[in-house]
């Protein structure tokens, strides 16, 4: 059984995880031999940063080598996670057995922080993309960049469209293009795409530096070279 | 405090349920008169259509009036909500003092079980779409339909636009704007957007009858009517 793992941890954007695991959990329809997990460090709830708790179906005992890795991002929840050395253990162990470790916005500051990012191009929630200087990688603002083994998406909902991305690389286009009809993905948002010369980067700057003092204050040397870089 | 509440019930799937949350969660940032809640019979975590259980953070009771009431779908849990009186009893009270009632894919079936679509136009997902003739509504294939006090969207991913939308009538276009800035919607479907005349119409119909079968074998009428449909 191919086991694709969506890594969960407190504190998470939870569409960071929601979006490629609804999108991928599918795959086993057309594959039999794929199955999603959700893994964490323990069955109980988790909280994250919207008003919702999500419950892992699997520990990381039981899901030592996954054919993929899937690591959701966030925001104050996925910096306190930089620091969780039980976490950042299973995601180095398990990225080790794995054909290729995925993550989805700040989710690249984990596979950062687990040394994975070094001398790769990579990208993350356009909000954190110079901080993944930080980890020895080559920030590149695109959707998704896959490096073979290492794939990172962009912020939150990019996922979605790294996940169909995977898709046809685990299994074919065809195969990802009826998983795209399954969750209707037809996006048409309401004010057009992103406009990036009017982003708001005052007030995400203002945030994200929020996050960093927040929630590493345990870990000044960490927090000082990431608040350098957000 | 002007709540926009999510249901939470057993089988949905998530997608439909993370994407407008993650979206309007975070209104209450731009405008603290707003706030976020998922709300179930219980605060039990609730199975779901994929590998991963959601927990609500505020029971029905709880939440007897909110501003706005966003109902998510699914396959046969949906389907099976169909006949669940109390979900349904709920659905109506809280609709009934809501300003929105707003539902994502197959959720527009539930609705309409509480009688909210009768006479109006509504969408749901593609392979449902003449389902909603049985409860007296006219199918329209839009990404979402406004009718004022009620709102149906497409399937699953169509939440996160409709999200968007609500944004903006309840707040400002500029505030929508930076939520999506927020889950950094700059959507990139790796294989363009749905092909319709190439639509997998066949392997979804057979799906759906499946589930109307399996979920609805206790409510024979609803099952027959509803089968004549997919």
């Amino acid at each position: 059984m191919k086991t694709i793992a969506f890594l969960l941890y407190p504190g998470l954007t939870p569409l960071d995880l929601i979006g490629p695991l609804q999108v991928l959990s599918s795959l086993r329809q057309a594959d039999p031999s794929f199955e999603a997990a959700v893994v964490a460090e323990t069955l109980e709830p988790v909280p994250t940063d919207a008003v919702v708790s999500l419950g892992a179906d699997r520990t990381f005992e039981e899901v030592p080598a996954p054919y993929a890795l899937v690591v959701p991002g966030g925001q104050a929840g996925t910096l306190r996670a930089l620091t969780n050395e039980r976490l950042l253990e299973y995601v180095r162990s398990a990225s080790a057995q794995a054909t290729v470790t995925a993550s989805v916005c700040t989710g690249a500051l984990i596979l950062g922080a687990a040394g994975l990012l070094k001398g790769r191009e990579a990208t993350t929630h356009w909000s954190f993309l110079e901080a993944l200087r930080e980890f020895g990688a080559t920030p590149v603002k695109r959707r998704w960049v896959d490096e073979g083994e290492v794939l990172t998406a962009a912020g939150v909902s990019a996922g979605i469209d790294m996940a169909l991305h995977l898709a046809a690389r685990f299994s074919s286009q065809d195969v990802a293009k009826i998983l795209q009809f399954g969750v209707e993905y037809d996006p048409e948002p309401p004010f057009g795409p992103l406009d990036w010369a009017a982003a708001p980067r005052e007030l995400f700057t203002g945030l994200a530096a929020t996050w960093v003092q927040e929630a590493l204050a345990e870990a000044p040397e960490l927090q000082k070279r990431l608040a350098a870089r957000v």
